[in-house]
């Protein structure tokens, strides 16, 4: 037993978790206070949480696939046919049952081309960028426009048609990180919404500043998109250091010319599908406890941190509580496919699933850098659970939120319909820097964070899994 | 006066520099050893140094020749044309004096090409790479062979043809950053010279791990040389993130293929030069203080570090010395040509310049991080001129090192004739992250470090080029 646990066993031995006096009930949702004391946490719970801070299974799975299969792709890919392939084989190894390919379709699938540009003048020289999910193309020979700058997506918005229309609008939003990844919402919506702003303008393409917190030459990729009846223009994102280049020269007071090449193409529909594996579970009335991340990936990089390392927590930790004995709910680890171009696979998920009752939902999709933070939307009755998470994760350095849980792109539609959300949240002081980018590579993994991570995770699913408390159904969120 | 002049004067106020008892004579090159004080420097020197904390003129240029121009090639190339041009207004416009283009032909010019790999077996895959300075090329549709891993260029030299034949030798040895840049050195070899020693193998093509600090996928490009006699095969670096993939490919025990296609090309000699700019000093006979950085740059970056900074630090504190009054010496200013494909300008400024007496000769080009250590190789009547140099250097934490000076590429040809060399040594920890990669742009500059590069260049050339000493013939190098 290690530290960890025997500081764990001074706070909270002996009793047994189902025996502490509930406090009041709220009125709706458990959310947001501190943790009564003194909760007790079963020992087993503990060993087990401090035994996953030496696993290898996480870093196995992380290494393997940005190794063996590297970049996945996302919209139906080859690669992520071949990930499926390759996670059913290291799945079914690992010892889980029920393992599956659940197949669904990708309408519409977009496909990444060439990607340049060039300044023309007045300071000619090429710039690094790539296009944006869903964006449209320009001629092979390339589009060339003068610029429209934009300070922010504000600017852009207050801007009269007439300072837009046929020209290359250029929308330079700096990003700041955020522990919590919140900037991520604020500087991203000149990606999410910027595109379809500026089309509507009249522009005849958009270039952003990447939607990143890095000051790097790998540009951002990321989806964006149109409205219905709005013909996309062709949209990029250029590097951080680019964008701070391209600022510099409009600065010069000077018409500044872009040529642009971007040729994506949508490739019709595509088969592609989510991977499921299963610790079954004692009560098949408890509900399933929802686990996972995604497999697809930008084909940038080689999808190291977004998202293999969250298929690797999720799975590693799952097997660590399936060989510790059968848990009383089932635990399901979902690899889902397609996140990147809006959760098509969480959609297939949640359609195939529908009418199945589910615990509680929780994704790991923000890296691999320490949890930090956990949130949980549970019902009255499990708020118990929620207490003895605060207690099992302390000393992991895991303190307790006060936002609703729930987050993630794949497990939205299970959410939605009223399923209990359990969030372990990363840091989010790098993940940004390379986000979507050439950069995300096995070695922005470190070792021994991605144990902190199976240790969280870990001890969250032999509570949840585990729980005598009825686990939900909640509110829908929203 | 800023708090820095203070500290100075209070250690060395009031004797005048040249009535300081000179130590005993050592025997040949004053170098290594402590600075016997007191030691007195004129208090106009630490005045003009600090002055220099607040320069505007470095960054200037670092910013004017990032942004108006981007990355200047290599070997005669059109940016370097542009940038010429560029810089004789701008050294005009600064004030200095015989502002000139000195032409030379660069023959054999090189040219970059596409530059892919991929993965074909057992995990296919894209990985990122760039060609080295005079590779030879692929045929235009690629070429395929088996990886034949060499974990140092001691191991490919100590292989047997037999295991390198025919095959794309993989040369992986890792370089950790220092602060004197001496790894470049060590892990440099496998650029250096690895491709002759492949190629003298009969090796189809070789791939080697970038020769840099980072962990990224920008790959790090720079010149290699092949034998007369031996023909040039493709000889290209890998991302260092690139290169640990493929080192887990091959760890994992089964022959691995790879395709590249690099279509670099021979095109003929080029017209190119370097660009002069003046001091005029009162002394003809005192000999030339000769200093400057180079103006080409590797097309993958912008040049920033490598080495618009160094032209940037060392003009501004020429400026700065020009406008507090006549020196005794001339200072010449050489933003040299085509330093990147072996110190071509460097080789024609010698030759232009044969026979004139240079007093001293020193060169930024080692990015724009703080200057740490200063070393000098003087002739013994000038050793009080080194001390007055450490006394003026110390409160911006410069050391004073032990080394034989008069490192760079361009000044070695003037150096090898028996001119004194100074250096100004930046900290070469982070230098490597960047060098020669898509990465070297203007954000990798601080404007602080920066400013401490000029303070100390201008402190420098206070000391130098008004020192009464005669300042060398030394002992030629080695």
């Amino acid at each position: 037993m290690t530290p960890l646990a025997l500081l764990l066993l001074a706070a909270t031995a002996p009793v047994p978790a189902q025996q502490v006096a509930p406090p009041p009930a709220p009125p709706t949702v458990s959310r947001a206070r501190p943790t009564p004391l003194p909760v007790a946490v079963d020992p087993k719970v503990a060993a087990l949480r401090d035994k996953a801070l030496g696993d290898d299974v996480a870093w196995a799975i992380t290494e393997g696939l940005t190794t063996e299969i590297g970049a996945r792709g996302t919209a139906g890919s080859a690669g992520q046919a071949r990930a499926r392939e390759w996670a059913v084989t290291r799945l079914k190894a690992l010892g889980f049952r029920n393992v599956r390919i659940e197949p669904y379709d990708v309408p519409e699938a977009w496909e990444r081309g060439i990607e340049t540009a060039e300044v023309i003048a007045p300071f000619p020289q090429a710039l690094k960028l790539t296009a944006l999910g869903n964006s449209g193309a320009t001629p092979a020979a390339g589009l060339t426009g003068e610029i429209a700058y934009f300070d922010s997506l504000n600017a852009l918005l207050l801007a009269p048609e007439s300072a837009v229309r046929g020209k290359i609008a250029f929308v330079s939003n700096a990003m700041l990180p955020t522990q919590d990844g919140s900037s991520y919402g604020s500087a991203g919506s000149a990606r999410f919404v910027g595109p379809n702003v500026a089309a509507k303008k009249g522009a005849a393409a958009i270039v952003i500043r990447s939607i990143g917190t890095d000051h790097g030459r790998g540009p951002h990729t990321g989806s964006t998109n149109f409205e219905a009846g709005v013909r996309p223009i062709p949209a990029a994102a250029l590097s951080v250091a680019d964008a701070g280049n391209l600022e510099r020269m409009v600065a010069r007071g000077r018409p500044v010319t872009l040529r642009l090449v971007l040729t994506p193409r949508i490739v019709g529909t595509r088969a592609s599908g989510n991977v499921v594996a299963e610790v079954p579970g004692t009560d098949p009335r408890a509900g399933v406890v929802l686990i996972g991340g995604h497999l697809d990936s930008w084909e940038l990089g080689t999808g190291a941190i977004d998202d293999a390392s969250g298929l690797g927590i999720t799975t590693a930790a799952a097997k660590l509580v399936m060989d510790a004995g059968r848990p009383r709910r089932t635990i399901r680890v979902v690899w889902f496919g397609d996140e990147e171009i809006g959760g098509v696979g969480g959609q297939a998920y949640a359609r195939a699933h529908a009418g199945e009752r589910h615990a509680t939902a929780s994704e790991s999709d923000f890296g691999a850098d320490r949890v930090w933070r956990f949130e949980t939307s549970f019902a009255d009755a499990a708020r118990p659970v929620g207490d003895r998470l605060a207690v099992a994760l302390a000393p992991l350095g895991i303190v307790r939120g006060t936002g609703q849980a729930g987050d993630g792109t794949d497990i939205a539609p299970v959410i939605r319909t009223g399923v209990a959300g359990v969030d372990l949240n990363q840091s989010g002081l790098r993940y940004f820097d390379v986000h979507h980018t050439p950069e995300d590579t096995l070695d922005r993994v470190n070792k021994d964070d991605l144990r902190q991570n199976v240790a969280a995770w870990t001890a969250m699913l032999a509570i949840v899994a585990d729980a005598p408390e009825e686990i939900g159904p909640v509110p829908p969120l929203r």
